[in-house]
């Protein structure tokens, strides 16, 4: 047969990562690969009593299409949460929302960049990330980062040299895959950078609001003088994901490009899911179950960065996550964790090799470990097993 | 500000249909303007047992993340009813779920197109898909129709003499915006064609099952032997479209390319929605609902042919609709139909002028008229109204 498909679909890697990871599926398995939240947290009851009130109140409209923004009720929560949870200062009518944030991803790669145009990104990023952004065929450059965030030299020095840098795209707290967090200070001085160069600048925030330790450190957006960063939000961690509920807030003259863009991608966000996160959110309390969520994941967090202390060889070393969902394992260079990882899967246990989070090659030393999918007890038998893989690889 | 935005959004056309649009949106109008599924036969009760039950039976799990390529028992049930009333024989593998079918519209110009590449369209077409087609920055050839479908020998001829041409895009059955449907011979004959050129096929089908007279036709997802056809359905018009479900349905070596796609778009539709589809097909008929909207959409239908014979000039002519939610007017070629609106506005009542989809300039003697959306004694107001106006240009 002789269907052409297009460069952007014949350029699609397909790594081993993909079969690896189906390998990582076995019900027996513990696995720290996946990302998903804490299935038994979702509020179900609350959810059932929010969908039969809001069928009762609102009626068949609620089933009928929506409109592209989304549905203004949910779209003046999301600001007003966002003013006070990041403190920004954002109206409803900044707020797009989305089929959760992967699709803001997307939809950001496709507003500003064109072939070849160059996406800034953290050395290691979200891996959806890059998917998204390669189906707009765009170019990277990967600028390395410590433990308080991007490393600000090395971002001037590329911002100079490379004319078709089009946007930056950053996770500033509890990062995908390292769980770091950037510092005020590093913060602060990234806008400048911005500001200077005026480039637009995407803030992923998913994990935001599950900090159970240390300070709230105020958003990027909460910085922007200049209307350059478009912040991507979710409820998918603080709610449910099976809604897939995101939005896009940024300044109203590039949301309404965003808009003008969704239309197209496929009209609207379902409009009975928004309505049932905004009854949710009315009936019930949003802060309250993050806070549930939170002292679940810290109880997690804990338990893993314990049995790690407990158990990794000292060769191992970790990053200290104050909240969201991952950790991330440096281990010495000449150890592959994709061979760990087979090691690791006959020993009933799993995680995803860090290779996989960067744009470059040759980062195989690294392991994001998730601790919000499993209890305290298996993550210390999961840790221990990983525990005595490792010791026969560092040695 | 200098943020640069991507070609594609600075080339979006600012038509001012947008702008008319919103005038036709004041309460008190009649408009036939919209596309909207009539809101007042959505199964409320049942969607809300619907989503009891699902709940009570799933749990938390319904919340959670789904697979990409859509919940199992949904895509089952897909199949079997695209096999039972489109005459294909497709295999739950074969399907993709997607964010209604406009999604897919925007999937598939990624998966075929690079920018500048050709997509062959109806001459007119739906306007929704151009919107979703231009994010992947394609020329268009368009071919003329007639009342039995798209004119072949044209089809022939373009395909012959342009190489650039990546997939064909169609809407056989009551076509939006004219109501049309492509007689057996005619789908017959141009499978022959896609076969030959070896060309992928979009065939889009939202409105198929909402047949009220005649006979039901064969897709051509059935009469593909060369694994060339993608369908795109949808249960925006036979369900709801509040729940954004839609579907991809193509051999299995196209539809993994389809679910790489997706995954990048926005790893999955919403889990939660999928599975309300499927309880309320299994506690319920699907069945008896398509029958009581066709009847509705029937009477309507009929309702607006009455008046229009009744009451248009003579100089007017209209198709007559099968099946589906539109009429498409055509009016003498000095008539501007977006003049028309603005007069009809002022009488109270709207319609889409056919201008908006057209590709090419200068087709501006049509009117869209849907007539899902009103009772019938309100139609005959409405197109009363409008031949009024119409008095008055074709003199």
């Amino acid at each position: 047969m002789a269907i052409q498909f297009s460069d952007r679909v014949n350029n699609i890697k397909t790594s081993d990562t993909g079969a690896i990871m189906k390998l990582t599926a076995q019900p027996d398995i513990i696995s720290f690969a996946g990302g998903l939240p804490a299935e038994e947290l979702f509020p179900l009851e609350e959810v059932k009593a929010s969908v039969v009130k809001m069928l009762d109140a609102e009626g068949q409209k609620a089933l009928q299409y929506g409109v592209t923004n989304g549905y203004a009720p949910l779209r003046e929560q999301i600001a007003q949460r966002m003013n006070s949870k990041l403190k920004t200062d954002v109206k409803a009518d900044e707020i797009l929302v989305t089929n959760g944030s992967q699709q803001g991803l997307d939809l950001v790669a496709r507003l500003f960049c064109n072939k070849g145009d160059v996406i800034v990104v953290e050395k290691p990023t979200y891996l959806g990330a890059i998917s998204a952004f390669n189906l707009s065929e765009v170019e990277y450059v990967e600028i390395s980062t410590d433990e308080n965030g991007m490393i600000l030299e090395e971002l001037e020095e590329v911002l100079k040299n490379n004319k078709r840098v089009r946007m930056i795209y950053v996770i500033p707290d509890f990062q995908n895959p390292m769980g770091i967090t950037w510092s005020l200070e590093r913060r602060k001085r990234f806008m400048e950078i911005a500001n200077t160069f005026e480039i637009p600048v995407i803030e992923d925030n998913p994990y935001g609001e599950l900090r159970f330790d240390g300070e709230f450190l105020p958003s990027l957006k909460s910085l922007d003088t200049k209307g350059l960063v478009l912040l991507l939000g979710t409820f998918s961690k603080t709610f449910a994901p099976g809604f897939r509920l995101g939005w896009i807030a940024a300044n109203k003259d590039i949301l309404d490009k965003c808009e003008l863009i969704k239309a197209g991608l496929d009209l609207a966000t379902a409009s009975s899911a928004q309505r049932v996160a905004s009854y949710w959110i009315n009936s019930f309390s949003l802060d309250a179950h993050v806070a549930k969520v939170s002292e679940v994941y810290a109880k997690r967090c804990k338990a893993m960065l314990d049995a790690m202390d407990k158990y990794f060889p000292k060769e191992v070393t970790y990053t200290r996550p104050q909240g969201g969902l991952f950790c991330w394992v440096t281990l010495p260079k000449h150890v592959n964790a994709r061979e760990v990882l087979l090691d690791c899967i006959d020993k009933k246990v799993a995680f995803v090799p860090g290779g996989a989070f960067f744009v470059s090659e040759g980062n195989e030393n690294y392991m994001r470990l998730n601790y919000s999918c499993s209890d305290e007890e298996k993550i210390e038998v999961g840790i221990k097993r990983i525990a005595e893989v490792l010791e026969t690889y560092v040695k």
